[in-house]
């Protein structure tokens, strides 16, 4: 590098992000050197904080900067109701556009046995215990329409069964203002096998 | 933020780099914390260090880690030519596409009068001094094709004839491998009002 290493070096780190291709990683890079240097401080500041200060909400699994999320203090959200998803920004979605007033469990992931990813890798005793306490109404499941996801909201419903705990799955099908034509044949399969009788 | 706050903090900071939206920036966020807390404190150091250590080389204007970047220390490289870019990417375009092997200054911009951009902040100053001091035989104006680039290299073309210093313009027309039909209309007239005599 016949300019600058620690130009470099910060291309490589910024590299490191998803979907950060190395055109993007070198005019973020040259954006903060020229342009925005308070920012760059600004996002070392941050990163810094949150490095040090996030971790899981040791009930719910979701990031919290306290040992217990602010969703899982609230006394104003339904204990009886656990909607159980795969990560942090499906509880972030299902926030910004739901009314949902239950709580959360976060897998982190999902069942994934060939990557050596099982129940103990989920939290599942975390989620086993709140289950088996007598508090929870309803477990509802919101994994991803995946074949993975499918297969842990089929373990889950066992576990609930297990624990004599109601299972719900969120509905599939096509998305309201979306057009059948560009719709995929899974989730227009799924929507045919899923259909209801009009009363 | 009922999650944390240091989170938000985070996704804030990351939605100042160029090209990341409100989602991308909360994806990279949940990256960094979930998956990759050794690439977050990477960035953190990167960024650390290229602040401190990453400023203009005093010659060319070019980011550097030394008072001189390696190109102006360089005897290698013909002190005769120099190249005028508006950015460090494109000096970084120029060494990986061409073997130009002449000198550079980098403007950091292009003349823009109305935001208050004239001569003084693109250094033009420093530019002047090596362009008087005799060992420059030819400027070679490399700004974009816009009409900010083209004053600026009309302007940069005066103060070379005023220093005696032959001036010259990169080609501009159709990109090679292009196909005349998706050039958009502007290269395409330029392309024509540029064309060469074969012989
Ligand atoms: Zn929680
Ligand atoms: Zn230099």
């Amino acid at each position: 590098m016949i300019f600058s290493r620690h130009l470099q070096s910060l291309i490589d780190a910024l590299r490191a992000l998803p979907g950060v291709g190395p055109r993007s990683a070198q005019r973020m890079a040259f954006h903060i050197l020229e342009r925005d240097r308070e920012g760059g401080q600004d996002l070392v500041r941050a990163l810094t904080a949150a490095l040090d200060n996030v971790s899981q909400c040791g009930q719910c699994r979701m990031l919290s900067d306290e040992p217990l999320c602010g969703v899982c203090r609230s006394d104003r959200r339904d204990a009886g109701l656990i909607c159980v998803v795969e990560s942090p920004a499906d509880v972030m979605a299902i926030e910004q556009a739901t009314d949902y007033s239950g709580r959360y469990f976060v897998l982190m992931g999902h069942l994934s046995p060939l990557d050596g990813i099982g129940p103990e890798e989920l939290g599942l005793e975390l989620l086993e215990q709140r289950l088996a306490s007598g508090e929870v109404r309803e477990l509802i499941l919101a994994t991803n329409p995946t074949v993975e996801g499918e297969a842990t909201a089929s373990y889950l419903m066992d576990l609930a069964r297990s624990c004599q705990v109601r299972a719900s799955r969120i509905a599939h099908g096509v998305p309201i203002g979306g057009e059948l034509e560009y719709v995929d044949g899974g989730t227009l399969s799924h929507a045919f096998q899923g259909r209801l009788e009009i009363k």
